[in-house]
């Protein structure tokens, strides 16, 4: 029996179950607000590491994959439960690296657990095999009909690259890593160089269930490591089947790229940059302008507007509902303090993007927040233009990642419809509407349901649930997958495969397509659902 | 009211639901046997003609994809009667152009027609709707639930290349146009040059079938062209969203190329090459090691091997009973006719692909067929090494196309697993046993599954069934996407993505996902399938 694998901090990586201190040089953590290095020195990955981490992971893909689920379900809940019991070292850690609120973190890991747990659910329900029956027909003619059989199976070892902007619910135990693991995959992470700390104790906790629930030494690895050769290194290994990721644009792609260059190109699921439009129906705007104005404030500022789901583009029709609407929500925001950002680039990125944003022609500045009184602070920003600016220049449609956002004044609901239509793809969109704007929303949803992986109605996108029917993805560039979700249980469908056995007789079938439904899980049984 | 499209073979594409002669040039339809130009002359795209079918495509898909089901349906099946009406004439032009026999080009037919009516129960059925609810929790603590509901849509305009070895079921208004149409999703098909004639009838059935059941324009199109140009500009065409092609590595490997240098990168689902490894377990292979041999040697002969699914490989222990099974397949074998390939290039290839193969170290032919009797007929070959050349030479393990197999002995079932780790990924994987093999086959399973989309026990691998179980995919090089089929009904899933309503009101959400359930389909509610 080995030893417990312990909760300290040691600066460590976790390698097959064991923790193991790089030697590929020193890393540190910094604290976000003061910029501050933290202790304990990592040592990062040597590309023995990154191989080492990857064989494994192959190694124990037949066994991990044909586990019976309930191993499997045991394991993600086993790790849910040592993500508990770091305790508040977890959140005091995550809280220095990233300068998140202690209460924001707290909700977090309560949602990070739950998804463990979501995503255990949908391991036992099993429906993810995916199991058709095509019952053998030995008399059809011209030719007999073969018993054929249809279930998924995992793609192979997944790479993780975790989020700077949620450090524990889409980073080493995040939405990637539990429906991948979930599918049968091992998982290699590669730590957020924003959060090595969280990620090690997150792993720790991970290689702990590993251990008490009886799972193969590779099943899960944590790698770090400074530059880009780590995670290049990841993505070209050929035991590596596909790739989770969530973070910038030009990261994603250039992952994609390398996914592309392989022998053997394989799935890369990025989650990259999305505006999220939020249409304002002239009917709401009229009804409560007020109210949507101060309730946009909140989403724009929630969270140093360090969203993938931010609120960045405002579209309503010119006139004085909208500029009523204008003056309030930059009073809310003119309120609104400042705040540190989640790294020194971040906070860097943002001060450029506002800086050039702002400077466009037509575009005006409606309101800035409270002065910074940190060193990485942002200050929120509101700004204004017209569609005929915005559809005329490009940069008015990219991220900007933080408390800002720009409100898009259109002549009527035909250029808003155009402006709508020349935007590139997002995570989500959402529309403003009373009963007496049903008519426009009815001709803008075919636009915005091709323009968004989730459309939502009063509301504000910021809030992603993790359930069934959530959709975390939308086309490219919001991510490189359009046909998949990286947050909800169909997650996991973006790492199986299906295999069609035909003609194998029952001792040799896997439970899940057995003769007698041993499993009883839901079936197509000759084209008719069945869980008999 | 449009004069209704007629059946004649006049030499035009159909754009936009109209017979078009093109002004790009004219090309020429050969007879597979003769080499002979056929009349008529086809007047081929210019990139104005390839430019309007995908823009009407693209104004065709919001229009197309919210008819109802009923409607999508009627529509695939009137496609289905249109291609009886045409008649003989079909199979006599299809028999021109690629010397395939009259019996198999029927049967072919049927197979097409049967493909279409099963995408029109697919549509029917409402589960590729994928439909999922999360009713909301208005009270949940610390935040409520909103409304959360989940359904597919078409991806957009599809390109569809079709393949020269099944003129009728893998073309025109093969697996790829009848899932891309059932998904909502506009199709433009880039004519095969080695079928032309074949495909503008059975265009214009689609054709006739559009103007009949009232469907938009641009909902299908077709163009032809020579060159590469016409299906670069095709996959590069922003209106296009994803791409399905059958045909050479060579091929598909280009238009991948293409898909993702795009602004905005599309998924291409391509079926390329395959050499169907056929497993003769011990018990097996002395049983009935003979009738195996006789089997295998039809298998590979049939239709002068121009199958994805021809059995290329067969693994074998070493010794006696292989030795058996080796005089009496190559006794078969040499009693095959010659026959004509589909085009002088494929014929050319063959004979390139065979002298190549035949020449490398540690191969021996064991048996050739009879001779050629016509310009372009292909001579059966069978040709035989051991598991330590074939594991030394990559030549070995290419795909030649046509009426060949390489039969490998293995030291003992170690090694034989060897091989088939080392194999690149397969459509499919076979396995000839008898009861006492069940143990071999045992630990051979992990690795069959993870190397080919199909796994099939005492048969042979020739011959798709369309059905709800089949999988004709697998991983990278049988195709570029291993985790979709191109044949049978879950070819659906590849021209779908997800979109998630939040708080959305019952009279703007599609029918699908409407609190009543109007179309009474399956959906996933609360977590639970349900039909209520």
């Amino acid at each position: 029996m080995q030893s417990q694998v312990s909760f300290d901090l040691q600066g460590e990586m976790i390698i097959g179950g064991e923790a193991v201190k790089g030697t590929g040089g020193a890393l540190r953590a910094l604290a976000a607000a003061t910029g501050e290095t933290l202790e304990p020195a990592f040592g990062a990955a040597t590309s023995a590491d990154v191989e080492r981490a990857c064989t494994l992971a192959g190694a124990a893909f037949d066994t991990y994959r044909q586990l019976p689920d309930e191993r499997r379900a045991a394991f993600l809940e086993a790790i849910a439960q040592a993500i508990l019991d770091i305790g508040p070292a977890l959140i005091e850690r995550a809280h220095l690296e990233t300068a998140l609120p202690i209460a924001r973190l707290e909700g977090e890991r309560m949602r990070t657990v739950n998804q463990l747990r979501l995503f255990a659910g949908v391991v036992r329900a099993g429906r993810w095999h995916g199991a058709v029956v095509d019952t053998a027909q030995p008399q059809r003619a011209p030719l007999p009909r073969p018993d054929l059989r249809l279930r998924r199976i995992g793609l192979g070892p997944v790479a993780v690259f975790g989020a700077s902007n949620f450090p524990l619910a889409f980073s080493v135990a995040g939405g990637d890593t539990a429906s991948a693991l979930a599918a049968g995959c091992p998982v290699v992470v590669k730590a957020h160089p924003a959060h090595l700390g969280t990620s090690e104790l997150v792993a720790r906790a991970i290689a702990r269930a590993a251990q008490e629930t009886g799972m193969p030494a590779g099943v899960f690895s944590l790698v770090a490591g400074e530059g880009t050769w780590i995670g290049e290194a990841l993505v070209a290994h050929p035991e590596i089947q596909a790739v989770g990721f969530t973070g910038s644009r030009q990261g994603g792609l250039a992952l994609q790229r390398i996914a592309q260059a392989r022998t053997e190109p394989i799935p890369v699921y990025a989650e990259m940059s999305s505006i999220n439009p939020v249409v304002l129906l002239p009917h709401a705007l009229a009804s409560r302008g007020e109210q949507i104005a101060r309730d946009y404030a909140d989403s724009v500022v929630m969270g140093v507007g360090q969203f993938c789901t931010n609120p960045g583009i405002v579209l309503a029709l010119a006139g004085e509902a909208l500029d009523a609407f204008c003056a309030t929500a930059a009073q809310a925001l003119e309120k609104k303090a400042a705040a540190t950002m989640l790294t020194p680039n971040i906070h860097a990125a943002y001060c450029r993007g506002i800086a050039h944003l702002a400077g466009r022609d037509g575009v005006t500045t409606l309101a800035r927040g409270a002065d910074a009184s940190a060193p990485h602070d942002a200050v929120p920003v509101l700004l204004r233009t017209d569609a005929s600016a915005f559809l005329a220049d490009e940069a008015l449609h990219e991220e900007v990642f933080g408390p800002s956002s720009l409100i898009v004044a259109c002549r009527d609901i035909d250029e808003l419809q155009t402006v709508l239509r020349r935007m590139s793809g997002q995570l989500t969109a959402t529309v403003q509407l009373d009963e007496a704007d049903y008519g426009y929303a009815q001709q803008l949803l075919p636009t915005l349901e091709r323009k968004a992986g989730r459309v939502l109605f009063n509301g504000f996108p910021t809030g992603v649930e993790v359930s069934h029917a959530m959709v975390h993805g939308g086309p490219f560039p919001a991510t490189s997958d359009t046909r998949t979700t990286s947050v909800g249980s169909a997650a996991i469908d973006r790492f199986l495969r299906p295999v069609c056995y035909q003609a194998v007789p029952d001792a040799l079938l896997p439970d899940a397509l057995k003769h007698g439904n041993p499993l009883a899980i839901w079936r197509l049984n000759d084209g008719e659902l069945s869980r008999a």
